[in-house]
């Protein structure tokens, strides 16, 4: 480990946080009235984005082994299912401190971690694929985590 | 440099790679006629927003030290001015050829940066600021890049 790598670590969590921020803002800007909206005609509504994206982000605990999620009743409703599918979804205030909520412990499990660790192999991709995959590491779930997150923020952005 | 600088820059490159394999595969499934309308009602078009990501994928160019930028002409149109300003815009062929010589432009240059060179400062930040803040490098640019074009795409969806 070398000091690079601890610069190039720093770049993507700060990315990351970054992400995280852009939508904490687009949160405090709109009103519930507004997120229980579509974000274009037909699409995905406020409130479906921001249960897929905190579900999506308390995926990354197991992922990186960082423990369990914190709330595993959003995956039926916000991943395994698309919005509209007869779901009751929890209230907007509820699902906030869900997010905040995973958020915060990401953060802090993340401080916990040595640089070395991202360069580890995440839980979906087996010791013998990581040989010969080694960029298959728990970094590179953060650049593609921050990634899925900026393209539906671009989409929530349309509920100004 | 030692292996893992090198496998987190090619996961960043990888990783721009794949959004730009996800537009591509974007234009493919578009008609002309789709690229022109509005991703949403009173929203950017399809047409602005590949302008929009040809001029930023360009700005790449200049700003990584690998040359001038091949369309400078998409800077006022695409990036100065928001959609529907009143300029004419370059025909959807002509763009859809813009956007693939700015990427196999850029992927050529991008393949004669030695692992290092991703390290320096990019040429928006002082040599003064870069020694303070040395996140404010190349490999950064990309991070930032793929990010914003993420964001994009997820509007450039709703064409479907």
């Amino acid at each position: 480990m070398n000091n690079q790598n601890e610069v190039l670590i720093k770049m993507v969590i700060s990315n990351w946080d970054l992400q995280n921020e852009k939508l904490d803002s687009m949160l405090a800007s709109f009103s519930d009235e507004q997120l229980l909206k579509e974000t274009a005609p037909g699409r995905n509504t406020g409130i479906y984005l921001l249960g897929h994206l905190t579900a999506v982000s308390d995926g990354i605990l197991p992922l990186l082994c960082l423990g369990e999620k914190l709330y595993p009743q959003l995956h039926e409703p916000f991943i395994k299912n698309p919005d509209k599918s007869g779901f009751e979804y929890p209230s907007i205030a509820d699902l906030k401190t869900y997010w905040n909520n995973v958020n915060t412990t990401l953060k802090n499990r993340f401080s916990t971690m040595q640089p070395n660790d991202w360069f580890n192999r995440h839980t979906a991709v087996s010791e013998e694929d990581f040989a010969k995959e080694p960029h298959r590491n728990k970094l590179n779930i953060l650049i593609n985590r921050a990634n899925h997150q900026s393209y539906h923020l671009g989409q929530m952005a349309y509920l100004k």
